[in-house]
């Protein structure tokens, strides 16, 4: 969030505030996946990744649907947890150099970003309620349910495979 | 995580990073948290954030144990995605002035403290175990039941209260 943010007066300006937060930190999601695409090398977690892409893409698409329903522009707001946490991502893929521990981190940054989505989705879908905003709420639901899916994902990925090869 | 980590070879190597990671984030957390007990307003809200104040202090003390355990010297390592969520939450309650929107802040800030916690120590966990530290795994656990059991006290202030207050 941008250190110039307006002032926050309402649960909609917060509402829009968090939109505004996720709209900015998919789109870094975005730029940052092909990266550890790249570098994954196992199959099936490469595979996960690159689903995980289409699914951002869309992820945003719908972000920009809520923001049109709600009657505002569709724009970002810088995310510095976001940027951390793919700061981290970048910092230890640059230093792990084994194939198999590169995959386990993969999997640890993947699921630090999902979980942000995850509390950070949840929040909107309870404020667009409370706002009687329901429309907004099962769009914005859509990307939670995808999310938990992401998650879970993951955690099969590095339980039956990943951390037994890293180990 | 610092710029200058050391090479990560093993899967031991990046859990020991992770702890660190989280060695930092917790201290950070419980520096950060008193701000957010005194610009709550809400009873519920402000209790418990006190207890997971205590948790946290806690949680610190089992993170020395795990280092101990592992045969390291406890010590953090900058973890930049805690440090861009406070300073998102810092932020936040910087532009906020309304004392329901603020406690809706607080729960959206903290609840994404909590996921960031969740997220390390459900991989915490999963490395332990992987690595035969079953015991280390044991006590990292607990953190992770306490770390999820914050985030459900949260969504029920939300949905119970503060979210009504502040629409």
């Amino acid at each position: 969030m941008g250190l110039f943010s307006k002032s926050i007066k309402t649960l909609d300006d917060l509402f829009v505030h968090t939109l505004q937060d996720m709209y900015y930190a998919e789109q870094q999601i975005e730029k940052n996946l092909p990266t550890m695409i790249e570098k994954a090398t196992d199959p099936q977690l490469k595979q996960g990744l690159q689903s995980h892409l289409a699914e951002t893409k869309n992820q945003i698409k719908r972000l920009e649907q809520v923001f049109q329903m709600h009657g505002q522009t569709a724009k970002g707001t810088t995310c510095d947890a976001m940027n951390g946490i793919l700061d981290e991502a970048k910092d230890i893929l640059g230093v792990a150099n084994d194939n198999d521990v590169i995959d386990a981190a993969i999997i640890s940054s993947a699921q630090a970003v999902e979980h942000y989505e995850i509390t950070r989705y949840g929040t909107l879908v309870a404020f667009a309620k409370q706002l009687g905003r329901q429309d907004c709420a099962s769009v914005l639901q859509q990307t939670l349910d995808e999310e938990h899916a992401t998650d879970r994902k993951l955690t099969a990925i590095a339980e039956s495979r990943v951390n037994r090869k890293a180990a």
